[in-house]
């Protein structure tokens, strides 16, 4: 038994996918458009471990996706944890929970899915503006 | 970068670790109880690559969790899916949607976590029961 992936429902493709690529860094693996059901599927991996994926599934009719509370985050160890909540600040991204121990942030795909970062190893020295930073809304 | 595990809730802690791992097959790789925040998180992964994981999270008080529709599923592949569907029948667990082409099944746990089962390689020979099993609920 091998863990594949896990699916999420994305309303713009193009947008999730410069969130999930351009900002987050994930890097899109195949992509496969489904004519007749009018769906196109893009699987997403980390470079450490791209077998363990994200299914993007984005339908052509587009849709608004309400979330709920079984379902609560992906999770990814990180290089280095200020500076991809660095990149991502300056990309508009909102650090919903900043980094203010070096270990942990939490931040939201364009359709409110949670997504913990790690720091990979030892947690980062303290270190402004993060361990200053207030939380943003919820995660 | 690495993908670390996706997190669901579980409303009772007992009854989703004998779903996951004794009907499922997951693994429980380790266990923290949190007293102060009165929550236990425990980690699954499958045989054949532990390292990507889900993580449960049970929190004391219990709560029921809603779903949503921007999380879609958590997929496996497994090593025969009719031999998984009908331990998983035989221990009461719906299959909502049967591997009529022996390819691919789903699931939901007892949080409504939908979960995709494909066959490993190619697709097993069309065989009954599954080949004539009508669609049960949504998944």
């Amino acid at each position: 038994m091998k863990y594949l992936h896990t699916m999420v429902r994305v309303n713009d493709l193009e947008k999730s996918l410069d969130f999930y690529c351009n900002k987050l860094g994930l890097i899109e693996l195949r992509r496969n458009d489904y004519e007749k059901g009018r769906f196109t599927l893009v699987f997403l991996g980390a470079d450490e471990n791209s077998e363990a994926q994200v299914e993007l599934t984005y339908n052509w009719e587009s849709e608004d996706y309400d979330e709920g509370r079984n379902f609560g985050h992906l999770a990814y160890s990180v290089e280095n944890i200020y500076q991809l909540c660095q990149k991502l600040t300056d990309a508009g991204i909102t650090i919903n929970r900043p980094p203010r121990d070096g270990h942990m942030a939490f931040i939201r795909s364009p359709d409110n899915i949670s997504i913990e970062l790690l720091q990979q190893g030892d947690a980062l020295a303290p270190e402004e503006p993060w361990m200053s930073m207030a939380n943003a809304g919820k995660w």
